[in-house]
């Protein structure tokens, strides 16, 4: 048998006896936990580290959260759901759970609320011109590439990137409120715990689960479900390798400590399909300022091959997935401004014809490119990629200058999407589609919203309501 | 308790027992039976269809090997292990098992011999002109991109496709010969019997499986190992929806009947774990005969994004997974002859113009990237994707034609590459890396060679290699 799962049969003695057991303290687990309280059964949860947070407590904050919230009206935004619904089911990638997504809209109103009731504070501001987490500590942003095509002419685009009151980052205040909210509920918090094996009974029920605590092990009975809400797999290399190679090659890995796959391996171990294992959201935020949108993103052979004007993930994606992470942003005199996140020009030439060698690009590649891209930009139109006029400016003021897009010098944040599949309650699944008795799941140890395209807020959005949603089942359970 | 597994200890009376169950009559299954039976393991094989054959005998019948096989040298290549090894590290995709690769070159030879003894016939002879099957009885042909840039450059290129002789298609004589040897050997057949579960004890070994046969169910004891060789997932919509939706655009799913995953659901449910599940093979064999090559392959912004004169299995990969599955082979009069596999001429102009208007193209789209090709084409060099020279040529002489290569259009052939995680022994790994005992697997129902790049042969080959040593090893377990 495998040294993650053990036959519940052969235990004597229990250390811990709950109804509801949570694994870890991010997010998903804090909404789990709170939820499953909330309904009454004893609740436990597991943290490896010496406190909670998690992956969470180190992203930007933002929860993708639309429909027509409080904070969307306050700030003067329209949104419907199925604006949202229709966003989402364009944008997030090839076969999602249009189920899960359908859900996540219509619970988007009550989910902002419970949030807010939880003691997450939303200042009622909106902050223009970013693509995530505010400098400022205003509340609403635009997250993902609802303004730019396609998508503007699929949904009526609004923000929906609701971000916690705080300067610069929303990821930690969110779980300071969260984990308060905790404390304040019966839930039971065990840090320095790391679940190490489930134990299941002969039918295939989870039962229970061993952890290790310095060094050493305790068993706690699961009389209702165990949740594993351990984040994703982005720190575990070998996983990498074997499902979203192309991951290695980013430079940052926007993760807590307890994203090494821990959490998926126990599922798999007990019989649960995983899904969308290779897609992976990776930023490449190298349009901020927006102004920069004016340049063109080129690849080794002086293509452009996005329209500029998309959410930073899109153009990650974009760049890493489709043009081997070798890309080039070009700009000129006039869109020349110091970018939030490039360090390294690449290039710089008096004329296109010196850019383009500089580049070491082959005669008549980048200098083709610029001449058919600004004749079209000065008429306002960009026929290839549909980037919005606003963006569009002829690219001839000297002098030129490309600054470095590729996976060695820009920064690449990326994590991954994939995990267990769980149904719209958070059990997990096994191949044939039924629930693994006693498992539940939620945040990014499972497949959730987005399963190749990405907007900021969506790990966050569907880990919490997910969550919820978990705790309230698996706290139903006998 | 999943329905695909069950507790061994419930079972009463078996009704049959053997030491190695073998799931599926393809070449892996195939190869796994003749070895256990010449290890003196008691085999069954159990063939949800009338007789043995699955996918292989549907199969073009190529197997790659290499190193200086018999027919290599009657040929008149020489080749060796290390440019094999060489070639495969750099083409089969990211995140491949090196040391599957490397055992995989070391026992090419041999296998080559074990195939000619178990009486498959490979004609001595070659056939130059085609990737893949050859319309002729001949024994060698080129069969992946050794030739074309970059790989010529990173390893010694030789023609590695080894075909049993008959006229047009390998796969069904590889198939009749390998179930001849099958019946000749003391392996039992068990036709029309289609495994629905396994048998596990509660400390996690198979030691059994369930069989439906015409509405009964068959419980067979196995005191060695269940193999399972069963095939890929190409034919099981929602699978592919959870792990390579885009294998669902292509119009030629390349499949046996059995090809439903069923056989990786088994080893999940059993705590397998799975890897590389998106990966896909998609063949576009838009370049036969090869005087095709000297078109260009352009995507819906008239840009090229791929050496043409690469293996049909790579220009199907870039456009599909890339270029969104909408590209067109651009060719003039001098170079148009009727494709073997092109049925639609999407556009036809007098001039570079005409045809990029045709083509719904924006303006200096097609035409720029025409300009710009011919110009280098001209002088015998590619500096973007680095064709070989023979296969560069100005595109001038009107009228010029585009070759429909959309998915919509074009035959796109897929297969899946993903599946369990077995070891050079076949036997199947749960999610740390240990083997569940008394499992194994053999063919695409595990990963192999190829993770991502494909070259013709790899799946017949790596699945009769790896099955018979799956055979080895099941057989040796008491």
């Amino acid at each position: 048998m495998s040294n993650l799962i053990r036959d519940f049969n052969e235990v004597d003695r229990w250390d811990d006896e709950v109804d509801v057991l949570v694994v870890g303290l991010g997010a998903a687990g804090a909404a789990a936990a709170l939820e499953s309280s909330a309904c009454g059964a004893e609740t436990l949860i597991l943290e490896q580290a010496g406190a909670g947070g998690g992956a969470s407590a180190m992203s930007g904050g933002v929860i993708y959260l639309g429909g027509g919230t409080g904070l969307q009206k306050a700030c003067g935004f329209e949104d419907s759901e199925e604006a949202m619904f229709d966003y989402l089911m364009a944008s997030v990638g090839l076969g999602a759970d249009r189920g899960k997504i359908r859900l996540y809209c219509e619970s988007s109103l009550e989910h902002y609320d419970w949030l807010c009731q939880q003691g997450v504070p939303f200042k009622q501001t909106f902050y223009h011109g970013t693509s995530g987490e505010p400098p400022t500590d205003d509340g609403l942003v635009w997250s993902g590439a609802e303004q730019a095509k396609p998508f503007c002419d699929l949904a009526r685009p609004a923000p929906r990137g609701h971000v916690p009151q705080i300067e610069n980052q929303g990821g930690p205040m969110l779980m300071k409120k969260l984990c308060e909210a905790v404390d304040r509920s019966p839930a039971r918090l065990a840090a320095n715990h790391r679940c190490s094996a489930l134990y299941q009974q002969p039918d295939g029920t989870i039962r229970g689960v061993a952890a290790r605590t310095f060094g050493e092990e305790r068993r706690i009975l699961v009389r209702g479900g165990v949740i594993l809400t351990t984040g994703g797999f982005v720190l575990n290399d070998k996983m990498l390798e074997e499902h979203a190679p192309l991951a290695l090659r980013c430079n940052m890995r926007v993760a807590g400590t307890g994203d090494d796959g821990s959490g998926i391996q126990l599922g798999v171990a007990a019989g649960a399909s995983t899904i969308h294992m290779s897609s992976i959201s990776i930023s490449l935020p190298i349009t901020q300022p927006w102004g920069l949108k004016r340049g063109i993103l080129i690849n080794a052979q002086g293509q452009r091959f996005i329209n500029e004007d998309s959410y930073y993930g899109r153009l990650g994606e974009a760049s890493l997935l489709h043009n081997d992470g070798r890309s080039w942003l070009i700009v000129d005199d006039e869109i020349f401004e110091k970018p939030e996140h490039i360090d390294i020009i690449a290039a710089v030439g008096k004329s296109h014809e010196e850019l383009e060698a500089e580049l070491g690009l082959p005669e008549q590649s980048l200098t083709s490119t610029l001449a058919t891209y600004n004749q079209y930009a000065e008429a306002g139109r960009d026929p290839f990629f549909n980037k919005r006029s606003e963006y569009l400016k002829p690219i001839l003021k000297p002098p030129f200058g490309a600054f470095d897009c590729t996976t060695e010098n820009a920064l690449y944040a990326v994590f991954t999407l994939g995990g267990m599949r769980s149904d719209c309650d958070g059990r997990i699944l096994d191949p044939l589609g039924d629930p693994i008795p006693g498992l539940f799941g939620a945040g990014r140890s499972t497949s959730g919203i987005s399963v190749g395209g990405y907007s900021s807020g969506l790990s966050l959005g569907d880990g919490s309501l997910f969550g919820r949603r978990a705790g309230r089942m698996a706290s139903k359970v006998e």
